[in-house]
């Protein structure tokens, strides 16, 4: 398990690394949801997402054999960058296992990070095997996108800085994928506040974290989510995630795509900012009044990426 | 005229009722331009532009009585939005004259602000008339988009917090439509540190300002601008603007719609923020190398306004 200790650990290892992103705030969100609503803009961050936060304090906490012989990862979205870039950082070397299908932009962007992107045909080969047999020929170090103690340490710091810069929160509300964002921030802000009411937003078709807490185990989907949220596709919450969530996550509600697609629409035209369907699925809830009464309560709520281009966002809206 | 003295009293005046927005910066940016960029991020401002500076130092301005009477506006765009919002800020009154074919979301915005829109037909009147019998049937103050002493001396406090914020700049880049901005700005800038270059950002189709500091007098381009930044497509600089501009702006140079398109881009891929057409005037020039040389100097540049709804962001990129 990981307590606020080694969130704030994590902090100290990010600092001047990952940006201190600011806090958004919004007289039109604030009538329209009846709270004091604080956005974490994770879509400000650096490579454009919460990611950074983690693959940085993994990277930081490698020994230095291990960070000699370099890092992969498996990913085609966020994780893939962020790892790309914590690697250049510590001066070691990525290998980032991507389907040869995944946009030209997310391998550009990857690749412009310095990393080797290893493309694998998605139909023939399980990508989990690709990086075992990476780890197994080179020694590289597997740089998994949740179910790490490094990786939701460094997550969870999102929640430290939103706290240190705004003070206590009756509410924090996060998206969850595979629930590591979920698992740092819940400990770091129920850690500083135990009354803090942490509540984890799915999008509908990909609510395994909420059956999972039901049913007291982890529940494995049917089928891999179509959402509009790629970066919470997720069947079935992480080991380690789960094992956090399930003791610090008050309740877990779902967002739908066209309540996403409003919450972007909202953030584009009311706050002027950009945000991915998953960064903007925690406050499609909370607009959408899925997430119980706030009326007058002080509420976090996490942006957690901006990776959409102009061409995806077309599409969306079409 | 007005001097750094104005745009002082203006910023004292303003205090509280508009933003001190944001400066934006961006490792990817000063890369791509070779300088370092700060952004006055004014999409952020409250209604979405700059303008909300001089119609709230236009209104401060007023004297109890005239205040008493109200006032009124003629703008179907950001100045609308602006003195609505202002006036309802000082318990006065607003009627704006608009385009009775107005998008109905720049009328709702107007009305939202608690203003009276008095629509027009455009093709049967002229909106001067309109607004100069009102001001005759009720003595209300009309409120000019930018031909105004006290409404220039607003918009300055844009450069003035830019300056104070980030220090002394080797260039200023500026949007100019009828040239209050650039007049205000210019004003503070080189009050603040004579040395610095202001350069103006006109859109191809209505390089009106450019074309009448070349001429020494002002000029009207034969027909009204057709340009995608709608807040720039002014045929004649102002009489006042032209003074100061004369005197202040070192020079002006275009952008094209296609360059204006591509900064719009970058700003939403890059920096994860909105910007309409007119408010990425100036950083369009920047970015396709336009503004002369800038590398290694400190260059300021208005991001000016953020008003583009989803509907019409997915049109211009069609």
């Amino acid at each position: 398990m990981i307590d606020l200790g080694d969130v704030r650990l994590a902090a100290q290892r990010i600092a001047g690394a990952a940006h201190r992103t600011p806090v958004l705030t919004s007289r039109t969100l604030d009538q329209a949801v009846g709270a004091a609503v604080f956005l974490k803009a994770e879509n400000f961050q650096r490579t454009g997402s919460f990611k950074v936060r983690g693959a940085t304090n993994k990277i930081a906490s490698l020994t230095a054999e291990d960070r000699a012989r370099g890092v992969v990862a498996v990913s085609s979205g966020n994780h893939a960058a962020a790892v790309a870039f914590a690697a250049r950082l510590f001066g070691t070397s990525a290998t980032v296992v991507m389907p040869e299908d995944a946009p030209s932009s997310k391998r550009a962007a990857t690749e412009g990070y310095g990393a080797t992107v290893v493309p694998y045909d998605r139909y023939r080969e399980r990508r989990e095997d690709i990086a075992e047999r990476i780890v197994a020929e080179t020694g590289r170090v597997l740089v998994r996108p949740y179910d790490d103690w490094a990786v939701m340490a460094g997550q969870g710091t999102a929640a430290l800085e939103l706290v240190e810069a705004v003070g206590p929160l009756d509410a924090l509300v996060v998206c969850v994928g595979g629930g590591g964002l979920i698992a740092g921030c819940s400990t770091a802000a129920k850690g500083l506040h135990p009354g803090t009411v942490v509540v984890g937003v799915e999008p509908e078709a990909g609510d395994d974290t909420r059956r999972s807490l039901a049913a007291g185990r982890r529940v494995r989907l049917d089928e891999v989510p179509r959402t509009i949220a790629d970066g919470q596709a997720v069947d079935e919450p992480g080991e380690l995630t789960f094992e956090v969530n399930r003791r610090l996550v008050d309740e877990v509600v779902t967002a739908s795509d066209e309540e996403i697609l409003d919450a972007m629409r909202f953030c584009f035209e009311r706050l002027r900012v950009v945000v991915e369907p998953s960064g903007a699925c925690a406050l499609a809830a909370v607009l959408a009044g899925a997430v119980g009464d706030l009326r007058g309560r002080r509420v976090g709520v996490t942006l957690s990426g901006g990776n959409v281009d102009v061409a995806r966002f077309r599409a969306l809206f079409a």
